[in-house]
């Protein structure tokens, strides 16, 4: 039997808790979707306003060298790189996951041109499923997109298949694919793999170079914490970097590019994946964000993380078990994500009625109540309150209420 | 003869004086650079501290429908259609100009699939030069970057030309083009038109719809004021909305992204070109500029511009033109953008003299100084001071000092 006392107590003896006092939290609230955005370092807030006032207003122009404005995407790449087991002059920042997506799958299938499989999943985040249709229909050579099965993607694998792209941890249900296992089924089979961590990256220890990945994006604004829409990173494996042809070949890639030369050459290295001029004060607030994640110790953040959900699924069972709510994904702790979703035909006002409460979570199409267990800042009472306001709702049927049943524009 | 006093009556009685103080302008600086960076509005400071601290802060995911962070890429691009002579709908904002040039220049060679040539200038701003070649490279079917001499356009014409693709006002000699007229050649010959406004939105009028233009993008971050890096916008005429398949296919652009459905679908409209999640804070900072440009006439602006391109020359040739300055670009001040270059044989030097007494252009290989002329924040005395301090440094061989000599990694 879980009590408030008891999550106190694990409260107290987390490693990780004065992480708690980094982030600006907003009273009342119990912020369960820093797996959609991350809330707001309490750092970010001064350095935007030197980035703002001084760098730019004071500086001008002359930024792009004195605050090395120009090195920004490569030094937070690097960065970054850190925190997903990427060694230096592998990875940068800039555009949006989706852009990177297509970058790197128009590279790929360059790479193996004999081919003309994309293999992801259905249920992959649709961004990533839109852009591969996009490439494919602008190529016009017949490319593919072959849906594998979750449970057995390397049955989807074989020899005409040029790319695997897959989403390291499932937005919707948490499942987390073995990245070296299935980077290894892909490569035994001579295809490359692309990883999107958008749900990992700064989430759980991911080892890119050790696992031999080829490609990978993610995302800044969830678990980095970086500030809504901050921008994507991209990785390539330095093995493959002489080789990759940027498709978005922008002068920021080029190997000179102030020497204005009218035809482009890409530079050396992963910068060629670099495009335009990249949002200034947006990667301003995403560095910061990183920097203080660096702080932290990985494998505590994972600890804490299955913890979390672990107590979740416990609360959800002891506190909310005869309201008809279903636990998805694996029950398998350590074949998941950082995030709990739970499946209820009333799912959407359920989840307007929770957060007009102050419990924010997301509701994720067609029945998803989703849930993000975010270490740094999440404490484990904070789960046992959210549980008592979801039974609270579920008991009075709070959630039954008109206004609760208004589709906003963004779900 | 132009004296201090002459330039200080303008000053005086100038109807656009009153916007000087609405940017935060560094003491000692006399910028000359705001094409390539425009400087901070003051009003851009508070606006970002309450959507950093507020709207992210407090406010969290609920912004995105509370405070219309989903709608601001529609929004803002309304705005700037109002800037650029673009009737509402037309027009979005996000991600980079190269980004944006690939996605228009894509559609267009999809409207025009028996055509391969693309039409544009040597000299037009390198990336939309390298977003052209990689596109061409990356379809394989043969079709070729075309360089029309600048002063005969027309005569690149024909009907194998998929698309013009001009900026409109050259970014060495800012030298312009004739709008209307060249969209009236190439539709002539059955050709589409892209027009890249970078250095034209805010710096002068434009009237997209009136001369019927198919395409175009520009730049936030220059005369636009949007801060560094801001995101960029595109426009695709009403009558060709239907009609564009948007490659860079992203879930932002789908009729219906949270539904989350598996299968792209355009978004009605213009806002199918959206791709991934636009950054929200360097798009605010963006809003504000925007907002503030609206307050001023723009036939207000284009005429000190003028006036301000006229005292620019005389006060050249009357202070400085025994030390080996060429002007570049027509001299016919209706021809020209809202910049001077002077070309030097030690421009790079020069240049680095200049910008460390305080007066800040740019350079740009092999040989050009540039100086951005913004109307709302530039003096006419500040035109008289800048070039007294050149004189200075020429007089003296100030310049010619080794610590100038240094290329910096952006120039």
């Amino acid at each position: 039997m879980i009590t408030r006392e008891t999550l106190a107590q694990r409260d107290a003896d987390d490693p990780l808790a004065p992480f708690r006092a980094r982030f600006r939290l907003p009273d009342g609230v119990i912020y369960l979707d820093g797996n959609s955005l991350g809330p707001l370092p309490v750092a970010t807030i001064e350095r935007l306003q030197t980035v703002v006032a001084a760098e730019w207003g004071e500086d001008l122009i002359r930024s792009w060298n004195k605050n090395d404005w120009i090195g920004q995407p490569q030094r937070l790449g690097d960065k970054i790189g850190r925190l997903v087991g990427a060694a230096p002059g592998q990875m940068v920042v800039g555009d949006s996951t989706s852009i990177n997506v297509y970058k790197l799958l128009a590279a790929a299938l360059h790479m193996r041109p004999e081919r003309r499989v994309i293999v992801s999943q259905r249920d992959n985040f649709p961004t990533d499923l839109y852009m591969a249709q996009g490439l494919a229909a602008q190529l016009g050579q017949g490319h593919v997109l072959r849906y594998a099965d979750p449970n057995d993607v390397p049955a989807s694998l074989g020899d005409d298949v040029a790319v695997l792209m897959l989403t390291h941890v499932n937005y919707r249900d948490a499942r987390m694919h073995d990245m070296a296992a299935l980077t290894k089924a892909a490569h035994s089979c001579g295809a490359l793999v692309i990883w999107d961590l958008a749900h990992s990256a700064g989430a759980l220890p991911v080892a890119l170079d050790t696992v031999g990945a080829d490609f990978a994006v993610g995302c800044g604004y969830k678990f980095l914490n970086g500030g809504p829409g901050a921008p994507a990173f991209l990785y390539v494996a330095h093995r493959h970097q002489h080789e990759v042809r940027p498709v978005l070949s922008g002068w920021l890639g080029h190997a000179a590019p102030f020497d204005f030369d009218s035809d482009y050459v890409p530079a050396a290295g992963v910068k060629r994946m670099l495009c335009g001029t990249a949002p200034v004060l947006s990667m301003a607030a995403l560095e910061v964000a990183v920097d203080l994640m660096l702080e932290a110790d990985m494998s505590l953040i994972r600890d804490k993380s299955l913890h979390l959900t672990q107590v979740f699924f416990d609360l959800v069972s002891q506190e909310c078990g005869n309201f008809g709510f279903a636990v998805t994904g694996p029950r398998v702790l350590e074949d998941r994500g950082s995030q709990v979703s739970l499946s209820h035909t009333e799912g959407y006002p359920i989840m307007q009625a929770l957060i007009a409460r102050g419990v924010i979570g997301d509701f994720r199409a067609p029945d998803i109540l989703r849930f993000g267990l975010t270490p740094l800042y999440l404490r484990y009472v904070d789960l046992w309150d959210a549980i008592q306001i979801l039974k609270e709702i579920m008991t009075t049927g709070a959630w039954d209420a008109p206004e609760f049943k208004v589709r906003a524009a963004v779900t």
